[in-house]
Parts: C-alpha cells; sequence; structure tokens
C-alpha cells in the first residue's frame, strides 16, 4: 500500500501519520521529495483499511499495489484449478459444455432435452428450478418439484446436474441434491449466501454481478474460498452498459483477464449475455477461441413456448450443429470437447 | 401489448399468431398497414409473457405499453403514500432525516452520535450492524451486537432505528427489534429477502441497486408490495458509471421520475453515492430541492477512525450546519424539517 | 508520478529502470521494501508519458499523483475564474440563466422567445443554427441563416447570444458574429476544433462529453486553455448510462467535483440532460443548490411544433415560473439572478 | 411508426392526432381498445420527427417499428458489400489484416515495421500521423510529415495505407495520398467530417464511439452514404463501461449484430479495445470466430520505446505468431488469411 501525503508535509506530519498506523503489523518506507512524500507499507497490509486511512487529514491518496484476493490469486498458487464433479472436470483438457432449459417445466421437457444434449456432446445438465425473475407476477420456477425433476432426469442420462440457488435456507438441500451450484448474477454480492457455501465443499458456478468489476468478481469468490470451499467456477454472462441490442455486453475480454489474475476455471454464457438465439454460436466460437474453459448454453424443444427466456434459447438440432463446430475451435486450443 | 409483425404477413399467418395467444384472456385488435401488420393486446395483459411471444417466428417485435409495476403504480393510486414509523411520518410534509454511522461500533459511539444527530434535529437513528464488504476480510459488523447497541442509542434518544439487514434468516429478529428495515443497494433483486419482508408489516427502506433502472427498482417493491406490505421507502444512493471520481453517480432525476410513475416516497442517500464528505452538502441540498422526501446521512464522531466508509463520513458538527441549510430548503419547497 | 516495481527486483534492475527516464529532468525517490520496490519520481513529471513507463518489462503499475491539467487546475489558480461577455459575467455573483430554443427556425420565432425569456430574466439567448443531428435526414439547422436570425433577436433584445459551433472551418465567422461559442457534448474531443477556438479570445461554453470523465472534460478545457483562451465556461448536460427512462443521466456531483479540481465556472443544462420538460424545474433548482454557476435552459413557444428536441422544451409561461422559484434558490446561496 | 394515444381518448382526440401528421405523406391505421387506442403510420416514416410526435399533448408514447438507417441496411441491400481498396477486397471471403505502429516515428521504424508485418501475412499498414491525445501536452503525431513517412512504407512494402483524419480541412490531401481514411472513435459523431468524406469515394474506416450504440454507428455510416460514399467499413474498437481492468470493453456481440442489421463488412481493434498486449492473441481469435471481416492490429519493434500506446503494442514476433494462428481460425470460418 502507498500513502501519498498532501504538498509540504515536514517530518512531524509524517510522523503522525505513521504513528496512526502502528496497530498494523507493517513497516513503513518514507521517500520525500521537493513535491510529494510517499510512504510505502510493507508487509502484509491486507488487515488496512484503505478508505480509512484515506480519511488522514494529511493524506492526500491512498493506493493499493497489491490485490485484495488471496485464496483466488495466481500468485500464490499458479497452476489451474481442476474442480472434479461427478468424475468429470471443469478447467482441465476437455471443455465443459452445460447446456439444457432456461427453466425445468415437466419430466418429459426435462428428460427429453437432457438425452438431446448428451447425444450431442454436453458434459451436464442445466435447468433453473428456482428462477430470479424481476417481476413478482412472472413464473418463479418449479422450486422444489423442478428439483426432483432434474435428479429424474440425471438418473435417465447420467449427466450431472447444475441449478441455481436463490436462498440460503436451501443450502443443505442442495448440497444434497445438486451437483454444482449455480449462484446468479444477482446474487453475485448476497455474502450470506456466500458465506453459508463457503461451508460446503460443493462445486460453485459463480456467475459475474451485471454491474460488476472483475475484481469484485474474485472478491466473491474469495468469501467462498475463505470458507473452505475452493470448487469455485467462475462465469462470464454479460454487463450491463448503455447499449440495448443486446441484453447485456459479453465481456470477452474478462477470460484473459482471469486467466492472468486467478488460477480458477472460467466459462462463459453467450445465451444470458445476448439474449439473443442467433448469437450464440458465433459468441460460443468466440469464447472457447478466447480461452474459455467451458460454455453454459440454453436449449429448449420448443423456444416459443418457454416459460422464461425463450428469445435466447436454441433447439437440440441447433445445438448439435454448434457442438460440432465447437469441437474444432477446442481442437486449435488443445483442448478437447 | 403490442405486437408488430414481420413484414408481408399474410391473414393465415396473422392467425396464427393470435391463435398461440388464445389461452389469454385478452381481446385482439389487428390493424393492417402496406408495410406493417400490428396486434394489439386489449385487457389484463400482466399474465402474457412478453419474452415468450417474441420468439414467434412471425413477430418481429413486441412493446408493451403498460407499466409493469401495479401496486407501487401511480396511475392505480394517485395520492402519494406517507409511511408511519413510530409515530413519524415518511412522505408527508416533513422532511425524513436519518442520520448516523456507517457501522456501529461501541454503545459508547453511537449513543453519543445519536444524540449528536438528534439536537441537529434528525428523526431516525441509522446505523449498520449486519454489513456487506467486497471483502470476506474486511470487517463485518458487529451483527447481533450492533442491534442490541441500536436498541439502547433508541431508549435513550427516543430515536426510531434504522438498519440493513442480509439475510431471510434475520427478517423476524428485525421485525421484533427494527423500526425501519433497509435492504442495502447489493440485495435490491434478492428476491427470496424482498418475498419474507413482505410478509412483514415493517417500513422497508429500499435501496436501489447499482445497476438497476427505475422500473426495476419499482418492480423490487413490488414483490414487497405483493406480499402485502405496502410500506415502501425508496432510496435513491447513486448507480454505477464510467466516472472514477466519485464512487457512484447520484441520479437525481430519479426524484422526478418516481414521483410521476409512483406513490412511494423516496429520499436520497449522498454519502455513499458520492463516497466523498465534502460533496454531502451541496447534494443534501440538491436533493431536498429535487424534491425529495428525506435524506440518509452517515454522520461519525471520528471519520478518520470510522471502521468503514470514513471517507464520506462527516462530523456531527458539519451535520449540525447542513441541517441549519436544509431548512430553508425544506421551507422553498413548502416542507419542514 | 509513482512507479511501483514488479516484486523481487534487485539493484542492478531498479538502475535500468531509472536509466529508461534519464532523459526526463526530474528527480528519483527509491524506497525499497520486503515485497515492493517504488520509485518516486519528483519535478515537473508532465512531460513523462505514463503508458510508456508502464510497458517497461519491470515495472509493474505507474500511478499519477499529480492532475494533468494545469491551466484549468484550481491548485495553481486558487481564485474563481469570471468569464465577462459583453459587459455580463458568468461565474460571479450572478447566476447566468441561458435560454431560447433548441432550433432558430424564423425571424419570428426567436424574437419572440427573446423577448419572452428576457422578460423573465434570462441574461443569454442560446438557439441552434448548425445542429448536430444523429440522422442525416433530420432536420440540419438553418446553419448560416440562423446566425443572421440570431443576431437580429440579439439587436431587439440586447441579449448576448450563444450558439454550437460544429467546425473548425467556422471559427472566425463565429469569433465575428457570437458572444459565446458552444463546443457540443458530441464534440468535447473534437481536438482540431479546440485548438482552433483556443487561438481566439472569445468565451466557450464546453459541453461535458456524454462518456466523458471530468479529467479528461477538464484536459479538453486545457486544449483550449493551452492556445491562450482562458474564457471557458463548463457545461454538466449528463452522461450516457444504462438507464433508459432519461435520456441521459445528469450528474449533479460534477458541480462540487468540478469546484475543488478547477476554478473554472461550471453552469448545468436540465433539458438536454433529461430530454424531460417535467423535469426541469426539480433539477434546475437542485443544481442552483448544488452550487452551478449558472443554467442553459430549452425554450420554445410551441414545444408540440419544435422542429427538433421538443419533448424537453418548455414553455415561456413554465420558465418565467421556474425563474421566479430559482430567485428563492439562488439567494439562499447567496447569488442573485 | 406506432403512435400510443394516452388512455380514454374519443374519436374527436384521435381526429386531432392524425391532423398534426396531416402534412406527412403517410397513411393511418386506427386501432382502438378497451384501454388503449394505437395509431400506425404506413408509409415512408423516415421524415416524421418521432420526438415532435411525442410532444403532442394526446400521446402516451411513440416507437419506430422501422430502423432509421436505410442505406447500411441489410432488408434493402441483402448481399455483403465488398470495399476494393487498392486491388484487394475488404469483406470478401479473405479476412482484411490491418498492421503497424499506433504512430509514425521515423521513416526507419515505419518501413521496418511494414515490413514485417507484410512478411507475416497484413494486407494494410496503419500508422498514426495525426494522433487524437486526451492531453493538449501529448505528442500529437509527425502531422504532414508523418504522412509522407506512411507514403515511403507503401512504396517500399507496397501496402495500402491507414491512416487517421481528424478535420475537413485535410480531407483533399487524406484523400490523394492515402488508401483508407480512419474515422477516429472521438470523431465518429463529428458529422460535419462525416459529411466532407461523404463526397469522396475513398474507403472510411468508422470506429463505433466509446458510448455510441449500434443504432447510431450505423446512422453516422449513414451520413458518410448519404454524400455518395458507399465504400464504408465498420470497426469495433471497445466501448466504455464501468470495468477498469480493460481500457475498455470489446463488444464482440456487435459482429453478428451488424452482420443481421447491415451489408458493411466489420472488422475488430483488439489492441485499442483491451490497452493489453497479452490480451490481443486472444481477442484477435475470438473476433475471428465471431465472423469478424478482419482486424486492425498495433505492432511495434519497440513498444517500451513506442511515442504513445505502448502498453497495447505487440512486437514483429508476437504478430507473426498470432497471425499464424489465426490461419487456422480463418480456415474453420470458411475465410482465408
Amino acid at each position: 500500500m502507498i500513502i501519498i501525503l498532501k504538498p509540504h508535509m515536514g517530518d512531524d506530519q509524517i510522523e503522525q501519520v505513521i504513528s496512526s498506523l502502528k496497530a498494523y503489523d507493517v513497516a513503513f518506507d518514507v521517500s520525500k521529495g521537493t513535491d510529494i512524500t510517499v510512504i510505502g507499507l510493507v508487509g502484509d497490509t491486507s488487515s488496512v483499511d484503505r478508505e480509512k486511512v484515506q480519511t488522514h487529514p494529511f493524506v492526500e491518496r491512498v493506493m493499493s499495489v497489491s490485490e485484495p484476493f488471496k485464496k483466488s490469486n495466481r500468485k500464490f498458487h499458479p497452476e489451474n484449478t481442476v474442480v472434479s464433479v461427478a468424475g468429470r472436470q471443469i478447467g482441465g483438457k476437455q471443455l465443459a459444455i452445460i447446456a439444457g432449459p432456461c427453466s425445468v417445466e415437466t419430466e418429459q421437457q426435462i428428460c427429453s432435452i437432457a438425452e438431446d444434449v448428451k447425444k450431442s456432446g454436453a458434459m451436464f445438465l442445466r435447468g433453473g428450478a428456482f428462477k430470479p425473475r424481476t417481476s413478482p407476477y412472472a413464473f418463479q420456477g418449479l422450486e422444489a418439484e423442478g428439483l426432483e425433476l432434474l435428479k429424474i432426469a440425471r438418473t435417465q442420462t447420467g449427466l450431472p446436474i447444475v441449478t441455481e440457488i436463490m436462498s440460503p435456507k436451501y443450502v443443505e438441500r442442495f448440497d444434497t441434491d445438486v451437483d454444482v451450484i449455480q449462484i446468479g448474477a444477482r446474487n453475485m454480492q448476497n455474502f450470506d449466501l456466500l458465506k453459508e457455501l463457503g461451508k460446503t465443499k460443493k462445486p460453485i458456478l459463480l456467475k459475474r454481478g451485471l454491474a460488476n468489476t472483475i475484481e469484485e468478481w474474485l472478491m466473491s469468490a474469495e468469501y467462498i474460498m475463505a470458507g473452505g470451499n475452493t470448487n469455485v467456477i467462475l462465469c462470464e454472462r454479460g454487463i450491463r452498459t448503455f447499449e440495448t441490442y443486446t441484453r447485456n455486453t459479453l465481456d470477452l475480454s474478462a477470460i484473459p483477464a482471469i486467466k492472468r489474475l486467478s488460477h480458477l476455471p472460467i466459462i462463459v454464457d453467450p445465451s444470458h449475455a445476448t439474449g439473443s438465439s442467433m448469437m450464440v454460436e458465433p459468441l460460443a466460437k468466440a469464447a472457447v477461441a478466447a480461452g474459455a474453459d467451458g460454455l453454459i448454453i440454453e436449449v429448449h424443444n420448443d423456444p416459443s413456448c418457454a416459460l422464461c427466456d425463450g428469445p435466447q434459447s436454441i433447439e437440440p438440432k441447433a445445438f448439435e450443429r454448434i457442438m460440432t463446430q465447437l469441437r474444432a475451435y477446442a481442437e486449435l486450443e488443445g483442448r478437447t470437447l
């Protein structure tokens, strides 16, 4: 941490600033110039509250030089994390393809889609049971019943299931029933939920919040990891910008950014990011080319009748065609599908 | 709801689109032009899923013409809502001024600040017990102990207390202990929490999410109101933009927007919006001039020692000075302080 | 400027970084810690290219500690700048109120509005002759003829005229004909135009760009001032965000920010910021309460027939009512109208 | 265009709205429902000013149903536009790769880089002569001298040259000297410059503005095309968002969006979008996978000594490696390099 003092501070004033920080277990390097005096804090500065230092009357500005995330930081864990899920791996050589409908609707629907996506090569089945909807008057998901239908589809196809949790009160149930627990964009900073999931060992798919920076995203991963659960998979799903042609703006630069900053696997959701079925194929290919560890794609047997998110769903046939193409892109990246 | 068909659709195709909507209890007005055919849905369209209609192969675009919020909508409730809290009112002639520290730290601290802000004319005491922090390594608040300290400060000063809830598991406790329950920006779309609070009758201070539109904000109010709790107070606290000089960008145009769209009271938080103590005074005055029903202001007896959010806190003396000024602005608006 | 080196750099490597900067007339303060080494550059670092230093292989990060703007910086010019225009002042005790239609349409129209706004107390007449329109098929303004009509209105009312320039080729003409030359949001970083205007002595109203930070805005003022023209008036007119209810998001925190960073006057345009006539009054009052030095307000005698920007125009009667109210707000701020 | 009237409008009021639009050459379809009355405007509505209609006292909302861009619209020109430049094509089967330094610095520098990028397969040489810099104190480019050096490099290598124009006064010179004229992001809505370039027949590389929507971008293309110059190439280069880890956020969904909306070719600039050399490779590959017609990449022989934009430049060797990889990705897309 670097503390820049206000101009023309004398030794007395420098000493006062240092005194105010004596409680922390850090050393101080003072560098005095003609205009500016800088105090460098050396040692473990993670406990020093930057905002608090900022308020000292002699301080002009405080700058962090080390990243605030520790357990998710590649500096302290250079090799990639590979998350194991029911005998499969996310973050390894094989790309993790997760596919399925936005919402679980009926047994017939979820089982049929599960069979279809499995045939095309999907490794995981997704499906929403508890749905976060902007409107209280919109379909909220089949909830507990939806979970049961997902389990039936898993039994029939062998595909591990990925579904979203919305409340700490369901953690135990999801821990038992589900293979990968998804945290949606709106709950990325639901810190109570993150803490509860940190107490499990279950793989967590952590979606990036609509208006969250890459650093805040890693800090949310840190909440889970600080609790002891290191099985975190990040998922880029678009951020909110001024552009209205797409639902959100998919930020593929997050892939090389995360690869540099962190050892955690990162997958991409082109369906929710764009809200447009015709964009799924080009952006799925782009995500693989940019180094993603996997994809999560919405597939519905009848998008025009889907109970939610129809416009971005693709049919099983389109999914099959995309998978065929992705195989070649994966190969170029030294990956398999 | 207005459905615009793709160009050159014949009667057969128009009929097919209408058929696909026969399940809804609505009437259809078809208007055919040389280029465009439009189908107007008349009646209660709130159950019609716009996104689903959008996926029909003959449909070009779907547009909503009625707002999706009902209970918070001024159209169906023209007079202002006034929320009663422990004998005081929010949304009436008197401006609601809520003041206090970001975090409750000690009994001495919260009681002393409570006395100070009361003397200056604050009507409510705020103070964080459960704190949503970006980092799991930062101070998370005194939690349950903080609530107890707030209650002591209430007993001493008579000021009703406002504090943030972060998990559905505390709803019962907050319902008993707290006068106004705050939902923070990060939890504005924590729908499970909103639903739980909708079951109480407790006044809810609903902060606008960092990246949420005014419409989404009202839809979150709708979640609470749909459950039966109409005591909702909105709080504008800045949105996330590209500008980095301020922490967020305070959107004061939200005040006239909310006043037109909704009957709910709206207050403004200049402290969190800007993250800068020197901006509290000008923006507090601006908020009153723009028609806000109140303010929530961070006050700390020693901002440079505050355990969080020091840079935006002001000292009791500064608060007193601001209150003196605000009185004159309130008067110009036909309000009292 | 502060250069943070990569971890574990030895004396040799530190020396190499310093050598690479020997061409600059600056001194070096090295502060070595166990984790981090920091080199402080002391002296006039304005010639040092931060981005270039950033690419040095031993450099982790470069941070500026001094603001890049000089002539517009309050640090080097503590007292407020007051710009004189035809015997009137902008930035002094009296608020500068600029009013008039978006576009000049006819002699009758501009003269009649000029008379009206003068009666209500406006000090300047605005009116667009050259119009920046998103579409090439939309009305582009009366251009040269519009300028002539503005001059007629000036002769009749004595109000100095404010109008927008769109091309360097008109600088000479505007310098002769116009009292205040406006640079629109879309041209805030049209550097060639800024340079040409820097060669005149004409007061320049510099609108903030739709997606420009406060620092970039001051750097554009710096382009004009570096050329020798210090008569710059800043104008906040809303920034582009995700919110679609208003045309843009008015950033009133820019007022205290500019007041702290710069000595230049700042006025506010509530009409273009919101795109909504019903928001003009509350946000005009808010701007004055937040410390603005003036306002620019669209007034049209028949908003529903205005050739552009009708939805945000107000009628002369509404303008009169707003002015009456503003007087009281100005007084509270120790200003006059 | 669809006009939604305010609730409960009678026949008289409907008639009044229609009367106010009688001047336009359009037909009217009225569809009356119990709640809502809608008037559809049929025919060529491009001359109807939507904002003006919006201000009518009986009108609730106006919605456009047809896109405002005509000449760039794929609906009226289904086949792809292929722009010919000095015997090469942009928008055809072969990807257009444009490479070179941010700024032209010396003859030796530009010629050496030109040779290098040509060897690796680049089809065009880029290099800035006139540079748009945020600060007036930063290097502004070699200007006219830079153009001369580019011409020397063209003579030596045969590579057509691409460089940015900043002022209408240079249009004639650029038309003579340059092969593709670039309009930078900051000038995307410099309408005077667009109009001047519309009078030439020169290929124009139109970069997307930092805060401009896809629709506004196409409207700027429309300015050039309306003047008679249909040789427009679009270039996505990142938009401004809240994320600060990258300089801007590259919006690759703009590729399928433009492909659907327009027949114009679109290329991608991963260097300026991210501001980070390590992101060039993954995002260049992603752009090709998403369907881009080409790339513009910054290459400098010594990025740490580049006079501007060093951090995002790559060395010729890195460029060669990227080109080798891109070949395979191009092939998967049925393209050549």
